[in-house]
């Protein structure tokens, strides 16, 4: 049976179904929950918004949208950059943001099982209270929830010595498409046995399932960071520093690279005090004290063989001034106009031609292009600056866009490095996996959402 | 069409479709490769044994074996222990042993491209002399494959420290069931476009495809351990002084809990020259300088409490020894009857009831249970050591074999950490997965093997 008409039809029909469910209709709450912030993507009507608080209610709206094939966008925060909550004409917003319980930390086995909706930054507070640290930390950390996190596989600052997200989701509690509720993963520190349906879901962007519990892993306290900043006059020497700091035995817990867009940006709104000249900056840190110091020397060591000024910082507080410049690229950029950010990753070495093509790819289309990013993973933000308004601007934007993801695959990267597919890459995606990729994901998609209900159009096109 | 008869006929089948590959029929030898070292588990009489060079000559195997529904049983070293290589009757047994080609090794990005055949040990070797480190270490690592490692997710004495093989593994290329070669993953150092095949096919022991290249992440050279030996009366208070040591700032690279029954076995080929009355022995090591005084003394510090008397080697020298009597055990175990081995991961601060436990099942069914392993991950590989030529004992053997799965489970563990499913555990596996999970492990099975020609009857039962 297909239901059409109203929202006010379908919202009764769903309360009637999952009757401890909070349902909204109104057209201005769904309005408010339509898209993520990913503002160029299309996003369509949604239907009803949901706010389930248990997996029971979650199954009970998935079974009643697989019996009515409505289809379903999960959501948390919305803070996404690739449209992949975005809603589709019709769908049942399913957000998770009252599922907030953090059932348990175990802090003799370094876990905690946690609901889907809970802030990364309240989680990561409540368990440094028990002297233990969650490294994941995009930068929407303040805002995402953990199983955003998840669905998107979301990375950070931190993975440069602690990984992505993924490498912290030990097990997962899953509600299928027709309602059905998998269990994946263990709660171990090891463990093979079957398929790793875990590592399946973290990133499926939803596609493939409802994450409504996590086994998280997490590590002893981390110490606080020492810090250093070397000023660049160009991009490539920066580059270069990359790839040698990352050459030796003990790497830094941070390495981001800022550029001379993003730093001009940052410029306009508060006095840098940087060496006369600073078109590139370099940032890195290391959370380890037996090891920062000689971390901190081979960077400045590194940046000095390459003609940059190198500061350390005298203290966390002026570590945190120099974060702040990278942490603030974000923001400036908004102010300049609209953004379009990309998430290529290429291995490091080909960081220097990244950046030389995004400079010639700027050249071309007329687009002024920021590349900021995680340097130390050779992942990089080339981010688009244009005036919406403008259709000829906005489709340059469009068309640097599709240049940067051509240049990352020709330098054996890859489209996103950590902010998903969603709408935004789909069609790129289907280029970076090759046909016999995609006939796969379609395999799996098909198997595990037979009726296509789930997040439809995200990640790969609908059938 | 489906092809039966002689061995001889299927050769020259499979001869002509696929003309370059090496096509085996002398039964001897295909006798030789029918098992792996899974001595319990049942074995069936293949049809062919055929040893590739190539991705494309794998393809031709597996489009023959499609077009003819004939089972596909892939093999690296047969090191395995959970019969996951075994052959099943009329099988194509498809070695990976002659695709040993180490395409490449990128030392600025840590990363090498091999084939599935290479040797572990051999890999291991290469890229320590490019300054690089390989770290996972199976103990069949001497043997065993790179290729094998992935399709089983191998882990090893490093794990504690660096992961298991699916952490070092960026990507793959895999022959699917009706040929057609995938790629999945990358060569970057993060990536989430699209679903995560790299860590499906990871683990999956052939059921899915065929791994026939691997790209590789690699790290800066380690630097020689630092070890210490602690010696205990008992097994309890080992247990306890792993889930202190655990709760460190900074881990040790190796923690390893050799058991009584583990060490009287030992002892009786050599003398240890341990303390009087030592009947439980831990096993740590440090390979970070700037951390390893802290992490001994803290090691030291605990197992002292514990009642503990410790050893700091002396030297590189002293370390070695100390560990070898860890080393050890597989083989003085071998010597003492059949063996049985077990895989079971619990969560740490469980290791205590679970040494426990597995004493009161020894009890119970008068079944040797050694039960010495990866303390510092909690798993553990608890070893029936039994007479196989009396059926009645053997029997017993069996049954103390379930019941410590069972207790794994019963303390929130896994059946397996690191060895895997293959044949031995496929009934445990369904009990560990659940209705919902083992519905969905058969979905994805069907999807990317619709024939149900990869490996047959492993990992899940057949249809």
């Amino acid at each position: 049976m297909t239901m059409t008409g109203t929202g006010g039809e379908l919202g009764a029909a769903l309360a009637a179904a999952a009757p401890t469910v909070t349902v909204v209709t109104d057209p201005a709450v769904l309005n408010a929950h339509r898209a993520d912030h990913a503002s160029t993507c299309p996003s369509g009507t949604p239907a009803a918004l949901v706010r389930p608080r248990t997996t029971d209610e979650v199954a009970a709206v998935l079974r009643f949208a697989s019996e009515h094939r409505i289809p379903v966008v999960p959501q948390g925060a919305r803070t996404g950059l690739s449209g992949g909550a975005n809603a589709v004409d019709g769908a049942i917003l399913l957000s998770t943001e009252k599922m907030t319980t953090i059932a348990g930390i175990d802090a003799d086995n370094q876990t905690a099982t946690v609901q889907p909706g809970v802030i990364n930054a309240d989680f990561s507070r409540v368990v440094a209270a028990h002297g233990l640290f969650y490294p994941p930390d995009p930068a929407s950390w303040e805002m995402s929830t953990l199983g955003g996190n998840a669905a998107t596989n979301a990375g950070g600052l931190c993975c440069l010595k602690y990984g992505v997200t993924a490498d912290f989701v030990r097990g997962l509690e899953v509600v299928l498409a027709d309602g059905r509720v998998l269990r994946t993963g263990r709660s171990t520190a090891k463990g093979v046995a079957g398929y790793d349906l875990t590592r399946l879901f973290a990133g499926s962007e939803g596609t493939l399932g409802v994450i409504t519990e996590l086994t998280l892993a997490l590590r002893p306290a981390a110490e606080t960071p020492r810090t250093a900043i070397a000023f660049f006059t160009g991009m490539a020497p920066a580059c270069d520093v990359v790839t040698e700091v990352m050459r030796a035995a003990v790497r830094p817990s941070l390495l981001e690279l800022i550029d001379p867009v993003s730093l001009a940006a940052v410029s306009r709104h508060r006095d840098l005090g940087f060496p006369p000249g600073t078109t590139t900056v370099l940032i890195t840190q290391s959370d380890d004290p037996a090891h920062a110091e000689a971390v901190l020397n081979g960077f400045a060591a590194a940046a000095g063989r390459e003609g940059g000024e190198v500061l350390i910082a005298d203290g966390p507080e002026e570590g945190r001034m120099f974060l702040a410049t990278r942490r603030s690229v974000g923001l400036a950029l908004e102010r300049e106009g609209a953004n379009l950010s990309e998430d290529v990753c290429v291995p490091r070495t080909r960081l220097r031609e990244l950046v030389a093509g995004v400079g010639e790819i700027s050249a071309r289309t007329g687009v002024t292009i920021a590349c900021t990013g995680h340097a130390g993973d050779g992942n990089m933000h080339p981010t688009m600056v244009f005036d919406a308004g403008d259709p000829a601007k906005a489709a340059a934007a469009g068309q640097a866009f599709d240049q940067v993801m051509a240049l990352g695959l020709a330098l054996g990267g890859t489209i996103t490095g950590e902010h998903g597919v969603g709408v935004l890459k789909r069609d790129w995606l289907a280029r970076e996996l090759g046909p016999v990729g995609l006939e796969v994901h379609g395999g799996i998609k098909a198997t595990l959402d037979p009726l296509g209900i789930l997040n439809p159009g995200k990640v790969l096109a609908r059938c």
